[in-house]
């Protein structure tokens, strides 16, 4: 069984070395203010560095690159590999990655998609990107973290990109959901009456993803199944609707504004997915808007 | 079988008007360019005040609330029952509910959630407001529209308010969706490899939904599945990722703008159903952001 260090026992932290440890593998432990290995069956170091040198794979899970950074010992990691899970940007782990190559550390970049209860089990999902023979060499190690590990390529900053774009629908819908609810009550529907309805129409979002997908990926936005003109009109219905109960927090009209873009640059007969490429064209001119 | 007048030969008129005679209803069309009633089966009228006096039911399918407006015959109408099936917002139909009223015309105001092709099938819904017993009379004749129609409420609005707050989140969450394709294509991440793990995530959307209904419902907002400030710096790694790709097309940041507010007033370890109680509180107050 490899020795594994863990740096950083904050909720999720904790949880990554209770999951090695569970799993049988020996641990060693250090966060920065002391006390919180509480209860875990690890060796406690004193020190980062001290933490680092006791073995060969060294995760680190605290709140923030910075911390990241205020943590590492580069003298202690050279020859070790070490696997961050802290959440950031596909820069920073990019940036990171090359910072442990100059000094001739091994890295993976990791993304948690798993609460802390998950982690160790079967459903928790654990994205990894970096070198292959690195993710080979430890892979069954790291699979004591969720029975659900994938390592999605060697650019670094892939398993933070393909986070950051899964997080980005799901806080856009999940303010969707609750502007929902908040319209719902003004309008006095109960929460629990829209929320069915919801449910329904949230069965046909498989289906649209792919549809989109494909749309994307050939690069043509036929608007046979609905047109942004059409979309804009309904959007306005919707935007009067919250505005008369003072509700438009910029959310749906920002969303309205790029399809303005869109019906403004002759788009208005093309289909929702039209919106993507030109948001790509912007970011490629160098100019979103 | 009763007889029905459909106004306005658009492509949903035209399949409204085809639904109901081919459940054998006989109707009468108007259109205000002519020659769109080409292939149905049913009687053209020269104005909109004959098609109105052929039927005691009518219904009214145009562009918007001012075409209807437009074409609406007061003395014609008298008596009948009108169903106005134009899209709008819940103050239009309340406001034309009530015009309905003063001139002694029944009045249903209903929307479509269809698309043309499914009109007259199984799947089709159709959400109506107003009088029970004007919906108790009508209903076996609009069920030829659809399958799956609801009378939602004796509010006239509240079939336009179901079908706001359902579209709110429905494009909301689409532009989430857009948005994370943009991000991944800009992170050379193919769209049909996005939409797998995409998929996945809705896996847990309708759980959300019942959880946020519950909040709601009970107007108390504990954190215990994640905090507002943990969502806050999820969305600032999400943003730093696309604006580092010059992605920033404000929705997501308008999002994540209401977070912080909540957070600044005191709400940063609540769950993110406190943003409808917020969202709610800011309209009572009549103050939106
Ligand atoms: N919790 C989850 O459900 C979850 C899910 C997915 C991903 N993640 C990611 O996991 C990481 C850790 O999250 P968490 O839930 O454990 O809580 P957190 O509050 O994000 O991080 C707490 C940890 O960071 C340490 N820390 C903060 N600033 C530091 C600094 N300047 N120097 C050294 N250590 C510092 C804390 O040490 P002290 O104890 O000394 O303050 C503690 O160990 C985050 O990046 C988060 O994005 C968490
Ligand atoms: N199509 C769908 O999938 C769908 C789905 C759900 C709901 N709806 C709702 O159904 C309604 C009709 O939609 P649609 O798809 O048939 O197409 P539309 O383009 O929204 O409406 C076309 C109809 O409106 C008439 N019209 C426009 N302005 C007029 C005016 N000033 N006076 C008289 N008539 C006028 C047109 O007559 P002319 O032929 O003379 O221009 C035509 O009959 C809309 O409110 C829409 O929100 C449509």
């Amino acid at each position: 069984m490899t020795s594994v260090t863990v740096l950083g026992l904050g909720p999720m932290g904790r949880a990554l070395a209770a999951a090695f440890i569970a799993a049988g593998h020996p641990a060693t432990v250090w966060n920065r203010s002391p006390g919180k290995e509480n209860g875990l069956r690890a060796a406690v170091a004193g020190t980062a560095a001290e933490a680092i040198a006791a073995s060969p794979l060294v995760v680190v899970c605290v709140r923030d690159y910075a911390a990241v950074h205020a943590i590492l010992d580069v003298e202690a990691l050279k020859g070790r590999t070490l696997v961050n899970v802290t959440g950031g940007s596909p820069a920073q782990a990019r940036e990171l990655a090359c910072w442990a190559a100059e000094h001739g550390i091994g890295y993976l970049d990791g993304v948690i998609v798993a609460t802390t209860d998950a982690i160790g089990g079967p459903d928790a999902t654990l994205f990894f990107s970096g070198p292959a023979d690195v993710y080979e060499k430890h892979h069954h190690t790291l699979a004591a973290l969720g029975g659900n590990p994938a390592h999605l390529g060697e650019d670094p900053g892939r398993a933070a990109a393909f986070d950051a774009s899964l997080q980005d629908m799901l806080w856009t819908s999940m303010s969707g959901v609750v502007h929902m609810f908040a319209l719902a009550e003004a309008e006095r529907i109960d929460a629990t009456d829209i929320a069915g309805h919801a449910k329904a129409l949230l069965g046909f979002f498989p289906d649209m993803i792919d549809f989109l997908a494909g749309q994307v990926a050939a690069g043509s936005y036929p608007g046979d199944a609905g047109t942004l003109d059409a979309t804009a009109a309904t959007m306005d219905h919707v935007l009067a609707a919250a505005r008369a109960r003072n509700l438009d927090n910029g959310v749906l009209s920002a969303a309205r504004a790029e399809v303005q873009r869109a019906i403004d640059t002759g788009h208005g007969s093309d289909g929702f997915g039209r919106l993507a490429a030109l948001l790509l064209s912007d970011a490629a001119a160098g100019s979103a808007s």
